[in-house]
């Protein structure tokens, strides 16, 4: 069994009005498809707010710089159509290029703060990609809540800040990232990984749980990211774009941990960038 | 007799939703205020196409430059208030800055190519100003229609360019300018000017006209501009802005009448900026 799919804005506004006239709460849940476990969470968490799942793919060229991976990134629409069916998912929306962006397309959106830094330092252009894309899906689909996992968590509080600034009627919800057995963030990415590069990955992980429990447990932040940053480098990881702790909303670098922060990593194993965090939290008072 | 006022989008979208039930179509007119004959037929034109009929007032920060007229531009609610009412508005909406752009407020949205040239070379940002506040006042209302006048002519392509490209599902419509009796389009910056510039300032439609007629009748269109041009000057404008021959859709100068055409203008009078423009049209073939 699989999930039907709609490639036209008209098509899905139709699905979606009828729904709503049924009385039916509609969830999104935009993905770049190469659908996995994590993709699947996202839909399982909609099912479990929403009567109506509608799964979006679409591999966005606007979030891409000129040297990433637009080209190989992994497309295949009939194993998506399963995987999103075995979640629970009523729709896909998978648009062509020419049906997001028709000839004449002229408009971007961007978000300052949230999107400076980290990702943002690492691939220019790349939110406001984000941005207007996610704009377009949730203006497209109008639907009442948006699901996005918290592995690309600098997305999820771009997001966050695009629909409150745009008053866009939406709630957006972010899913916890769901992890193999070993730790390592799921990623549509991890399928670039060689046997050798893949034993190396969960490492980030690790080291962002031993850097979150030294934090928590009153571990200067500065010291202890300059030892995580050593320990990937000496490790083998190739090149260690970022490793930083930061307020859980605004994304503003911490530097004592006084409210929830987060610690976010991104880092390469060849050409493959992987990214991922997790929350640090400070000890209740006693 | 006056219109309601409703001061946020909760309220706003309380209004619509209920009207939206009972099967009645919306239409916007969105307005700095300090309103005039202008703003009134756009409310009159929405009232031939809708039910019912929301008139926003909000003098924008975004839009103007830190050197323009942010400060000193009319407020009069009150009055904007009873010429609503007179011209058939069911509502206005009438949000504080703080509750277009609360603190943290980070988005902004830019349309390329029609916003080149013309009014945006002479005022940097202006355009990205106008295209978020639209944004969000369409997004935030979610009418049917929306009524924008043809006097601000490069905005109303602006606009139709956002909308087609986000998506938004609301329909926009351009409304002729209004005119004084000597053809002086109306604007709300008229106020500003003295008896003396208030004389010389119809030579701007008279000027337009003239050349959109020369136009029409096989004249080349540089050796016309470079007329009007001096003409302008001649009679006292303190500073010509612009005066250009574009495309009616994307905008782009014309040199040759293959296809509808636009006459538009920018010139000052003392520290008044005023903005004008006409059609030109090809003859068509005997």
């Amino acid at each position: 069994m699989s999930t039907p799919i709609v490639r036209s804005v008209a098509e899905l506004r139709t699905r979606v009005a009828a729904w709503h006239k049924a009385g039916e709460r509609v969830g999104l849940i935009p993905t770049m498809g190469a659908l996995h476990e994590g993709h699947q969470e996202l839909i399982r968490a909609a099912g479990r707010a929403c009567a109506r799942k509608v799964v979006t793919i679409f591999v966005n060229p606007r979030q891409f710089g000129p040297n990433e991976d637009f080209a190989r990134y992994p497309r295949q629409e009939e194993a998506d159509q399963i995987r999103a069916h075995d979640a629970g998912a009523d729709l896909i929306f998978a648009p062509t290029v020419g049906e997001m962006y028709p000839d004449g397309y002229a408009t971007s959106i961007s978000v300052s703060g949230v999107s400076d830094g980290l990702c943002g330092a690492h691939r220019p252009g790349h939110f406001d990609g984000v941005a207007t894309v996610v704009a377009k899906l949730l203006i497209q689909a109008g639907a009442d809540e948006a699901f996005f996992g918290e592995k690309d968590y600098q997305q999820l509080q771009v997001v966050r800040r695009l629909v409150r600034d745009l008053d866009i009627p939406v709630r957006i919800t972010g899913v916890p990232t769901v992890r193999e057995a070993d730790g390592l963030a799921l990623s549509s990415r991890n399928v670039y990984l060689s046997a050798g590069q893949r034993a190396l990955a969960p490492l980030l992980a690790r080291t962002l749980n031993e850097m979150a429990s030294r934090i928590a447990g009153g571990a200067p932040i500065a010291a202890t990211l300059a030892d995580g940053l050593a320990g990937l480098r000496g490790a083998g990881f190739d090149e260690v774009e970022y490793l930083e702790a930061r307020d859980v909303v605004s994304l503003v670098p911490i530097e004592t941990l006084s409210a929830p922060g987060r610690l976010l990593v991104a880092a390469k194993l060849g050409k493959t960038r992987l990214i991922d965090n997790v929350p640090v939290l400070p000890k209740a008072a006693p």
